[in-house]
């Protein structure tokens, strides 16, 4: 029983794992997309989406079969049950890296970013993919470290939030209102996804010392 | 011990009912301080927020506690986790409700909302009130027609939300870029709140009839 515990669990940590591989590769591509105004990537961006969710619903049945055929207390109870926090934090990533796709998509063929506000986007394409990358370690090593390194690269990210925000306001800018609109929708579907990356990293945290995240609110 | 199942099952469910009615006065509350530009009221709802995160740990422990100690299968053993994931939207609400004030409070003395656009942000405050008060009463009642009903208010509130932008889109709209990013960021709000509400109405419904819901994704 032991066993067949440890291996249900294993199965649930490779998914997951393979999550965070789907969701990085989809925000990288939703980035290029946007960035390049590439209507074929952002298309197959959207089209993949599928996939994350049927690891959602998969990792969803495995951990509740796990319950029922299982039934771990303490420790263990609290793994599948941050099992399953993590994987709906998995999805919705993959539903921020679909809306980004979505908004190169709705300005094809122009792009969606001004070119002075190119950088920073780029930038927190970049900042999302080490995000993701950690977030995926973390969960397939449980290694503490590099949950702290996550928390400086969402640190980042926000500065980066906060840079496009005033590359819009300045008194220069002319790029109009619906760029305005569509750059504040991106710029808060970077900063979620990253919000998720943290609170991924922080249950694992809470797993393993027993001390409780602290609450993730933007 | 099902007596005690039953017992502890409904206190959670008080819990969950009790979040309901706190983030529906929270975003009632933050919509006034939003139109009005009120400073006070602003902070009282940012300052409450802390009550549902109080509730969200409290029926977490509640769930795992019941977990271990009652072991549940079947629809018991769904029941509760589905308790999880309603408490999860219920949490977020919350932080959206405090995020609608934090614009207030970010712009006061100043109103975050031009003129022109006070009726449609009125109005998506109605609606998320409805929705917010089904989503309570299918919790309390598990009454899948309710249901069904906040899926229509959703649509209303998609509605609003469009309306939205084609105000700040339309050609006579002078209200600049800063008050485009405030109106992008509070509709996108009020649309997430609704969204939440939905998925908790969902995932009654799916306890109740067995049938998967449909993808939130936006």
């Amino acid at each position: 029983m032991r066993d067949a515990y440890r291996s249900d669990l294993d199965a649930i940590t490779d998914a997951l794992v393979e999550m965070t591989r789907l969701v990085g590769s989809a925000m990288a591509r939703a980035t290029t997309a946007l960035l390049d105004a590439d209507l074929a990537l952002a298309e197959s961006v959207i089209a993949a989406d599928d996939q994350v969710d049927a690891l959602y619903r998969q990792v969803e049945e495995q951990a509740l079969d796990l319950l029922a055929r299982q039934s771990p207390v303490a420790g263990d109870l609290r793994t599948v049950v941050t099992s399953l926090r993590i994987v709906a934090d998995l999805e919705r990533m993959g539903d921020l890296a679909d809306h980004v796709a979505s908004v190169a998509r709705r300005r094809f063929p122009a792009s969606a970013v001004p070119a002075e506000l190119r950088g920073t986007v780029l930038e927190m394409g970049q900042v999302a993919q080490r995000i993701v990358t950690k977030a995926g370690s973390v969960i397939a090593s449980r290694d503490v470290a590099s949950a702290a390194e996550l928390e400086r690269d969402d640190d980042a990210m926000d500065s980066l939030h906060k840079r496009l925000f005033s590359l819009i306001l300045a008194d220069d800018w002319d790029g109009g209102v619906e760029a305005a609109i569509d750059v504040t929708l991106v710029g808060r579907y970077y900063e979620r996804y990253a919000d998720h990356a943290v609170s991924v990293a922080r249950r694992v945290v809470f797993l393993v010392t027993g001390e409780r995240p602290a609450r993730v609110t933007s």
